[in-house]
C-alpha cells in the first residue's frame, strides 16, 4: 500500500482490539504496523485470530511485547485497547515520542481527576494529560478531534446514551432532570474475560441487570450531559446483559421541556441528518441491534407518549464498532485527514 | 389416578397451551381429560408435541374440535388458551354448563368494558361476565380466587410488573406518579405466530423495543395499580424482544414517598416472605431469567439509588409459567382445594 | 419426608452435580442429606444455585467439605460428580463404609485398567474395584444394577451411541465394522469449566468439531459394543460443539448385515417398546434435542438408504439428564427398589 | 462511481439476495442498478433492509417488478436469487437479451435434465441451456467461468463438501466408495421461509437432522464427485439444522486409497495453497463457523485416524457468502475481468 499511514494497537487480544484489527486490516489508508499482547507475543495475528488469516498481513504480523519506544518508531497512530489505569502508562511516553494516541479505555474520558478516582477507585495515573484529551465523539467534537493528539474514545454505553440525548439537551428541548437510561448489552461488552458469569451456559437463555446503581460509565455520561445542559446532570442508568454477541439497545425516558414532537424531530434532523453514521428512523421503524451489527451506525428513534407526557428515545449500536473500535477509527480518520467514513462503510 | 379431577384445555396448540399440557400431565390431582385444537383435531398430543410422548396419557389423548357441550361433560375445570375475543365465546356456555373456567386471554382481566374496547379495539364480547371474573393473581387475590368460577389469569408482563409494585403502592411507600416499567421478553411471549418477525434469523442476535407507547397490557396493569393506590395511575411501559425462549425481566423505576430502604424491605417481607412462588433476593443477588425458567417463581430485588433518590425494582419470571400456565394452575389449585403448590414444585 | 432414603452428592457444583440436585430435590423417595464442594463449603444450595431457592431444603442445606467418614453417616447412597481420577479416591472408602456409590465419572466405566490408562493417561486409582462396578445403562444392565453397590454411570456421548446400537449389534443385524458416530453436544457437556473456549462469545454463532480422532469416551463405547458384538469393535467418533445449553444429537452410520428395515424396526420394538425412557420415533419424525431437554428420554429414529445400502440411526438426549444425572438416578431407583421412573417423569 | 458495471438482482428479498445486496453495495467495480421483488416493489432497499440504509444507494434504489426486458437495459450482469424452476424462466430471456446471468438456484447445476427431474420433481424448464451453463465453483472451474455467460452457482452444502473432496478424488488419493458427509447448517440456510419449523422458539436450543436420506443437493454433489473420480459416485449425506444464523460445518468420512497423510497434505497444498478463499488449517486448528462468518472463506482441516484407517476432513463456510452470494460474486469477478477478490476481502 502506497503512503499508507502506519498504525499500532496496544492490547490487541480483547474484543475491542480484535475489532480494531478487523477494521484496520481492511482500511484503505493505513497499514497495521504493530500489534502487542503480553500473552500472545511471538505469535501471528492469524494464529490467534484465525478469522483474519485470509488477509496476507495477518499471516506475517506477529504480536510483540508492548514497548513505547519501539512502537513510536513503528507507528504514527497508536490505539490503546487496555484496561483503565494501564492505558495511561502507555499514553504518556507515546505522546512524548510524538505519536497520536487513541485510547479506548476510560483513562482520559473524564476531565476531573477527582471524579475519575470516585468512579474507578484509584488515583488518576496521569492527571496532567486530562486537559489535552479530546472526548472522541465525532458527531459532537469533530472540530476538536481533528487537531488532537490524544483521543479518549467513548465507552459503549455512553455512546448509545449521549448521541440521542445531547442535541435535545443543548437545545433545551428536554429537562435535564429525571433522565433514565435503560440499556441492554451483548456479552462482548464484558470483554474477553474468562469468568464464570460469561460462560455460554450462564449467559444463554439469561437476561439480567448488573452494576447498579452506580456503573462507572456514569462518570463520562454525566460529564457530557452536564456540559450540554449547562448545569449538573445526574441520571439513572441500568445496564443489562442479554445473550447476543454484539449490540447495545438503549431506551431513554426523557421529559420534554415544553417542546413538541415536531421540534424534537427537527432538532434530530438538524443535528444528524447529514451524519454518515447516525440513522434517524422514520415511520414505524424502531431500532434493532441486528440492523447495526458489524457497522459503525447508531440507529435512533423517538416517540412521544401523550398518556404520560414523556419522550421515549431508543438507540441501537454495535458495542464493539460504534461503541468501541469503529468510533476510534472514525476519530483517526478525522485526525489524519482521511475521509471520515474510510474503512467504515 | 384415583379421584383425579378432570380438566380440559381449549386451544392447546400455542406456547401457553403447551405449557399447560406439560404441567397438567404431571399434576398429582388432575387428569387431562380433553385438549382442543381446530388445526390438530384427531391427532394425539404425542404427535403434535413429541416432548410429552413418554407420558402414557399423551399417547392416547387426541385433540378434539372445541365444543362447549362436550367439554362440560368431560371436564370440571376448563382452561382457555385462546386469543382475546374468542375466549369469551367459550367462557359463556362453559360457565352456564357449570364448569369452572380459567381464561388465559385478556377477555376478563379488565373490569370495564369501555377500557377493554379502548385497548383491544372491539366491543367486549360478554360484558355481563366482567363482574363475576376474578383477576387470578394468587398472591393478591387468594381469597377471591378460592370461591370463583371464572378466573382471568393475568398477562405475562402484568405479572412481572404488578407483583413487585402492588405492595409498595398499597402501603403508600412509593408515589403512584411517574412509574416506569422497562421489560424484556423471550420470543415465546409473542405466541406461536408464524410471522417473519419471529423467525430464528430475525430474532437471534437481535434486541428491539416494540408496541410502544400503548401496549394492550397497560389496561390491566393500570387497573390493578390504580386499585392499589386508591386513585388513577398511569405508567410508562416499554416491552422489548430479546433472543431467549422463555423469560421476562422487568426493571421498574419508582419514586419513594418518603420511605426508607428498610421500610421497603419490610414491606416486601411482610407481603411475600411466606409466598412459595415469590423469591425476594438478598445480598448482592439480582434477578436472572435463567434462575426462574421452567418454574412458577418470580424473583424480586430492589435497590435505592442515593444519587437520584429513586427506587429500582427488578423482577424475573418465566413468561409461560408464572406469566401464563403455571399461574393459571396456581389459581386452579386454590379453586379446587388442592395444595397451592401442587404440580408446581 | 417419612422413610425417605438419605442421599449425598460429592462435587455438586458442576453442571452434572447441579442437575442431580434439581432432580433429587424433587424425588419422592429420597432426602438430599449432604452436598459437598470444596469451593462453596459453608454456603447453602440456594446461595450458589438461586434457581433452587424456592425449595425449602435448598435454603437450609449447606455445602460441606467432602469427608467420606462423615458422608457415610449422613447418606446411604452417594453420587460422585467428580473428575476422573478423583472419584475413585472417594469410592474406595465410601464402599468400605457400606454406602452404595453411583459414580458419574469415567473411573469405573472401563473394565480394563490398561485401557483406562491408555485413554486417561494415568494409572487406574483403584483397579481392585473394577470387577465390582456395574455399567449403569439400565436398559441394558437392569438386572446387574439392582443388586450392585458400585455403579459406573455412562458418559453422555456413550449413552447416545450405545442405546441405538447395542440391540442391533447383539441381534447381528448390523456389521460391527465401519461404524461411524457423529455427535453434536451442547456446551454444558464441557462442564462448568472457566476457559476461553466456553465463553458465550466464543460459542454463540459457532459450530466446531473437537477431540478427534481419539476421544476418551471411545474406551467405554468400544468396550460395550465389543461385548454386544462378541468381538472387538473399533468405531469412528467425532464430537462437535454447538451453541445450545443442553442436548446431544448423534447420527450413526451403520451397515446392515443382510437385515431388512422391518427386522431393524422389530429389533428396536422388542428392545425398547416398553422402556419408559426410550422413545422410538414413528412416521416422519426425527430426533430433536428440544424434545428431550429437561427429560430423561432418549429419542431414536432410523432410516434405510437404498442408494447406499446404509442404515442411518439418529438419537437425541439431554446430556445432563439421560446423559448424566437422570440416568444415575434411574440406576439409584433400581438399586433402592423404587419405581424406575420415580422422580424422572 | 466511474465505469462501474451495472448489475441487478432478481429476487433480492431472501437471505441470499440480501447478502448479494450487502456485498454488491460495497463492491468497488459495480453499481447495483436494479433489485426486484414482487412483494416489495416500489419500496427502497433501505425500507426493507434497514441495515443498508447508511449506504446512499440503498436509500434511492427501489425494488421493481421483475421484467427481463427492462432488466436487460439496466444491467449487464444479472444475479438470480429465485426458487428452482422459477430461475430458468428469467435466465432464458436475459441470456437472449445479452446479459451475463449468475443463477443461485439449482436450475442449471445439474447437467442432466433427467437427474434434475428425479431430484426436483418437475421437468427441467430450459434443458437447452444446460450445456451452456458452467458450475460456478471458481477453485475448480476458473477457466470455464471466465468466458461463460451462464453460471450455475453451487449450493451451500455442495460447496462445503466438494471443495474438500474433489482434489483428493481427482488425485486418486481416496476411494470414491463409502463417502459420508455429515453437515450442520445455520437457519438462514432454510431461506426466509415463514414456517413454524423456523420460528425462533422452534430452532433455539434445538439440533435436528432433516431431509434424509435423499436431499436435493445430492444431485450436484454426486455429479461433480463422479466427474472427479471418473466413475459414478454415490455418497451418504445428512444435513442437520443448528441454532446459528450463518454457517455450515461439514465433517467428511473418507477412505484413503493407499495414500499417506503426507500425500493428502501435499495434494491440498497443491490445490489450494494459493487460493485466496481456501484456508488450509495447520497444527491443531479445526474449522469453526465463527471464523468464516461474514467472509467468503472456506476452512479445511484433515486428520488420519490410525485406529480406523479413515481420513476425516472437516470444512466450515458461511452458507450465505461462500455458500451463496459471495461465491456468485467471485464468479462475476472472473467473468468481468475484475480481481477475483474484489469486494470480497
Amino acid at each position: 500500500m502506497m503512503n499508507a499511514k502506519p498504525v499500532a494497537i496496544v492490547g490487541a487480544s480483547g474484543y475491542s482490539g480484535e475489532e480494531l484489527v478487523r477494521l484496520l486490516l481492511a482500511h484503505p489508508h493505513v497499514e497495521l504496523a504493530a500489534v502487542t499482547s503480553r500473552q500472545y507475543a511471538g505469535r501471528t495475528l492469524a494464529q490467534i485470530f484465525p478469522r483474519f488469516a485470509h488477509h496476507p498481513r495477518a499471516r506475517t504480523l506477529r504480536f510483540s511485547e508492548p514497548n513505547p519506544a519501539v512502537l513510536a518508531k513503528q507507528a504514527q497512530v497508536v490505539f490503546l485497547a487496555l484496561p483503565h489505569g494501564v492505558a495511561a502508562e502507555y499514553a504518556v511516553p507515546l505522546l512524548e515520542l510524538g505519536c497520536q494516541v487513541i485510547d479506548l479505555s476510560a483513562d482520559f474520558r473524564v476531565r476531573s481527576a477527582a471524579v475519575y478516582q470516585e468512579f474507578y477507585a484509584h488515583e488518576h495515573p496521569a492527571p496532567e494529560l486530562l486537559a489535552r484529551a479530546v472526548y472522541g465523539l465525532p458527531e459532537i467534537y469533530r472540530a476538536q478531534i481533528k487537531p488532537a493528539s490524544l483521543i479518549a474514545s467513548p465507552g459503549c454505553y455512553p455512546t448509545s446514551i449521549l448521541l440521542p440525548t445531547l442535541p435535545l439537551l443543548k437545545a433545551g428541548l428536554v429537562a435535564p432532570e429525571g433522565i433514565i437510561a435503560n440499556s441492554l448489552s451483548g456479552v462482548s461488552g464484558a470483554g474477553r474475560k474468562v469468568e464464570l458469569d460469561y460462560l455460554f451456559v450462564e449467559c444463554n437463555e439469561s437476561a439480567r441487570p448488573y452494576g447498579i446503581p452506580k456503573h462507572r460509565h456514569l462518570s463520562e455520561i454525566e460529564q457530557e450531559l452536564s456540559l450540554a445542559a449547562g448545569r449538573p446532570v445526574t441520571i439513572q442508568f441500568t445496564p443489562h446483559l442479554i445473550p447476543v454477541n454484539r449490540g447495545i439497545l438503549t431506551t431513554l425516558y426523557l421529559t420534554p421541556a415544553g417542546a413538541t414532537l415536531e421540534q424534537i424531530t427537527e432538532c434530530y434532523q438538524a443535528a444528524y441528518a447529514r451524519e454518515p453514521f447516525v440513522r434517524l428512523l422514520e415511520g414505524k421503524a424502531l431500532p434493532d441491534t441486528k440492523n447495526v451489527a458489524h457497522t459503525n451506525v447508531i440507529e435512533i428513534a423517538w416517540r412521544h407518549d401523550p398518556r404520560t407526557g414523556r419522550l421515549i428515545v431508543m438507540s441501537a449500536e454495535d458495542n464493539v464498532v460504534k461503541g468501541a473500535g469503529g468510533q476510534a477509527i472514525q476519530s483517526m480518520n478525522l485526525m489524519c485527514g482521511f475521509p471520515e467514513t474510510a474503512g467504515l462503510m
